[in-house]
């Protein structure tokens, strides 16, 4: 079975190569009765969005999404719910070099492997170009979940190369996510504003010597019941997991105290109960999960970046036939993904809410 | 829909509880004609098993396994494939003080607000007794790939509380995982023999003084061929990666250069093509996978494991109706799990393997 | 992907061949809390079992259902709920003859193409002995879909070869079918009294002459909710119809007015609304679903089932080589499986049911 | 979970609403190298297609496919495939006496039942509107099963109303499906020219009496090679089952002998096995079919279908509050489907094909 449907109650199924007609998802198990409209998918999507930020790629793609069906007089109708969203500014002829050599870091020569064809038009299926329907069908997860529990999905920033930042999980806002204090845009998506400056200028450095940067991002769900998550093998961690690893770049992924918890004593680690009408815990290392399943407490996960593989400088590789040859990739590229990642990931993890939330409620119950 | 099934084409589904009269699992999707028999799946329940290994849990479980359909004549049928392995040593009496607590780190609580009762003997479902079922189906999956491409996994505990081992994941043998180099069994399943003895030290230390350690294992799989993982959701990377966190304690996962790998350039990370009749990489930072697919290079995995919950000291929480209480767990559990974890880890690695192999090639051809 | 699951939110997997160790059902997603004990499950088993009834076969099954987990205090707990049914009587020497001939009508060949590789005895797999396990999961549906909405099936025979019985399945009663007047038992599951001696007669005399009857049943679903039936694909009639299908000797379903209502006109099949606080329709030739949705009137459906192929008889036919054989069937067969397909199509009927049930309202809705 | 995929393997997902802005398929799990372009796509929908054909609706649509993604220089590339089909003569003012009346027959009051909203011009989801997906990827299925084993599914109409076909299901060819004897095309799709005029005639009158006609429909799949299926669950039959009563108005389906074989004794249904180098059977009441697998020998089915409900006449029905009122269907419709139903059923028929050969030999090698 082939792997472009994810979730089972609130199941994504996307098509859409980099440089084909467009990319498109159609959403199954959406409850009906939720106001939608194409504004709020376009306002995730410019998040998203190429050639609107000096630190990302200068592709420029306006992302308008169309409601193809499954919403009729502004609401959700329970029925399978399409959006489509046109390629506009699709330069193939950038890639005509690449049609026969594997760019090292990419997947030209897995697909090969694989399917014994592929669209090498800026890396066709295996472009990060696709995670557009991702976030076009995350913006409809969101608003799910805000509707049905208040719910909220948030990511930052945390690390661009080996510059840390330092942020309360706790305390973030989407507002200083989204905008430095001045009110001009946090083009890092850094809510650190000690650090700020600092990963801006080692970005741009990367782009002036031809070279990429990768990083790490945090998330924060907020508001989520506790009781999501469906034991043994579809635990909210694993899915999580399995969300953002299916994001192109993502190569760690970890959650409450994570790889550091590892070197904790169980007695440090173990979070005490705190009495009350609603059970609670004093600390939060086990990251609003246990056994699997959400505990009612904040929600934490990291995420690792690899640095993009496309660079516009010579690289050694081979090509089909395995003979020596060398790659320069001139498409526009990001030299560093970490800021564009956030909304993806934040769509993924809206998802894997969502499809949790109605694997759980049902279709019927998901919005009381 | 409810979470006890893993894997798509070769699919596990599993059922017991921890105190229950045992634990089975149906494969469903296993080739025909794969010579296998109940001394095939005994051996790796064995390395799993408690009460064989001073560092490890006294409960002592005898972990026969039964095949009760899918195998005629020492071979598969194509057909279910089920396996019962009976629960000998359950003492459930240990268990009746908390019937009415929550065992701090323990899926008590969570269990109790998703599904309103639980069977709180041992932790019912969420112990990890029920991963004695995965590594029965994962001993079928682990001959099933030797059996289709001289598939091999292989986990080694790289890392117990602070204490990191060092080991060459290119050359590391199972026999240097099982056994240390005078033949004793190796109870840590550490193969870096100049740490072993500080591992041993400090597990038998915490144990001593009443709490636990976590860590981290470190797993490759050879002679993978390219061309496994099934974009753009049920990447490779993504099914070891839901696999992974799909195990009890387990808080982080990474491959190839992972966190670590975040902090390079792409320059650096890229890993040069090598000409030749088949296409390797210079270096292995991608660990194995290229766009979420088997690149034919080994394929390299970590995961963090949290210390265990179960502590035999008070610990503070609070009963089902939030009342403050005391607990101490008085069964019998691992100062660190961190050896039992790794055959568990590399069933759910061999059952991802297995699965992508028939998810590509079919039931029809996945033995050739 | 293999086939031994059926359904989505409540689905069950099953396992275990005719004369191999046992049966077994594995079902994930019932909801927690509904009272359930084995002899909940043994009843049902009891309606299908073999040797108790002069018109079946005269294999002596005790089929003793063990619940192996899911149930704690006599309550489901919402995790994985497995039952084992031991085979007892299996005489395998019966089949050794059949080791090498394919018997017409069976199953032999098309497993043998298949799978290259077969469990003969008792047609292995491919027996109908794997329906104890769907009757196993039915008994857990029934009281599933009673406690959830007072949902009811029933089903009898209405046509035993060309016998065909007058029965109003608005009015028809469990009892009824199970019972005669005098109170002894129906053995043909078939309430009208007036063609009941005429088909035991029949059976009886086909039973002689080595030879077997078809026939038809016909079922009722009550107490339905509008609302159950996922468009477009799986609606309920589609998954109805599957369920039926899937049973072994199965050849035709219809439900509503079925071929029947092939030959009316529009103006007549159009069920008229009546109004009131409850929408109803006047007549019922829809069979109770409307767009595969159920519309809250009862559903009738009926399914053909072809006359056994076990004959103990002469009958030509060839090796697995293609030569020209002859094989005589001398296991224990019924020469009418109507009796015993009753409680097999019923299980299957409200394991839909069930599923649609959950499907729709969530296991955690799933009992109000 | 909601129900607009169908297939595991070579699975679709569809969306679209009779009156909305188009309908959309995204097949997952075709095998690269199919060569495929719109026109081949174009061929099957244009036998669909209303507004060509004197019996059927007078809905006039173009019905243009586009191929979003999936198709790289005339080949699927592996990867998902997306077809969308904008809807052109979209005359929703028709419906708008509809908002709150439901028309006897129709879905109207069971969707309402079911989501609490609905889109009720033209039916929304639930008018066979949605068929045009099915058949865009049913050509797509047809010219996969052709290229990978030669298959061929053809279907025609064998009952009108009462007046019933005889039809060689061995000798059938899509020629006299299409075309009468003089050339020109064959309104019906009834290869027996006797009654066809007899059928052209009653469905003429139906017309003019504001009414329908329902019918039965029959299919043959030829070169199926023996050995798919998937049992327990998945068998052949089964799936083909619920492919055909997933499609709107299908009330009944059965093959080989069906309903009618249920009348038959064992030693006449039986089909003894041919000797020599491939069996075969002398006869084929089991229509293809042993054991829910495929035999090697031509598959036949049937498929009842109800008169179509919308009537352009006064009916009596209720409104949403339960209160009487009549409804008066002005919308373009056909007075018998039959002629339409035909390429829809293939459509189903190929992708139960196409999946379960995907299923069996996986997607590397489903085309050798």
């Amino acid at each position: 079975m082939a792997g472009n449907s994810f979730g089972e109650a609130f199941r994504i199924t996307t098509a859409g190569e980099s440089h084909g007609r467009g990319n498109l998802v159609i959403i199954d198990g959406c409850p009906p009765g939720l106001a939608l409209d194409e504004g709020d998918v376009a306002a995730e999507l410019a998040r998203r969005r190429p050639g609107h930020n000096p630190l990302v790629s200068t592709r420029s793609e306006e992302d308008r999404p169309e409601i193809l069906s499954g919403v009729f007089e502004g609401r959700t109708t329970g029925t399978s719910l399409a959006i489509l969203v046109v390629n506009a500014d699709a330069r193939s002829t950038d890639y005509d070099a690449l049609r026969d050599a594997y760019r090292p870091g990419h997947a030209d020569h897995t697909y090969e492997a694989k399917y014994g064809l592929r669209d090498h038009r800026g890396g066709g299926r295996a472009s990060a170009r696709e995670t557009v329907a991702r976030v076009a069908a995350g913006a409809v997860a969101k608003k799910l979940i805000r509707a049905a529990f208040g719910g909220e999905v948030l990511g930052w920033v945390s690390q661009v190369g080996v510059i840390r930042a330092c942020v309360d999980a706790d305390r973030v806002s989407a507002r200083e996510i989204e905008e430095l204090p001045d009110g001009s845009p946090n083009h890092v998506r850094c809510p650190d504003v000690d650090v700020y400056p600092a990963m801006v200028a080692s970005i741009e450095e990367a782009r002036r010597e031809r070279d990429s940067l990768g990083g790490v991002a945090a998330f924060v769900a907020r508001n989520v019941p506790a009781g999501l998550g469906e034991p043994v093998f579809d635990k909210l961690k694993a899915d999580f997991g399995k969300a953002l690893f299916s994001i192109p770049a993502v190569v760690g992924v970890e959650y409450g105290a994570g790889f550091e918890g590892a070197t904790m004593r169980g007695s440090e680690h173990n979070d005490p109960f705190v009495p009350g009408p609603t059970i609670t815990t004093e600390t939060n290392h086990h990251g609003g999960m246990l056994g699997g399943i959400s505990s009612g407490m904040p929600i934490f996960l990291r995420a690792a970046v690899k640095p993009p593989s496309s660079l516009p400088r010579e690289q050694r590789s081979v090509t089909a036939s395995g003979a020596a040859t060398t790659v320069t990739t001139m498409g526009r590229h990001d030299p560093c993904v970490l800021p564009r990642f956030v909304p993806i990931a934040e769509a993924m993890l809206a998802l894997v809410l969502a499809d949790h939330w109605i694997r759980w409620c049902g279709q019927r119950s998901a919005l009381g």
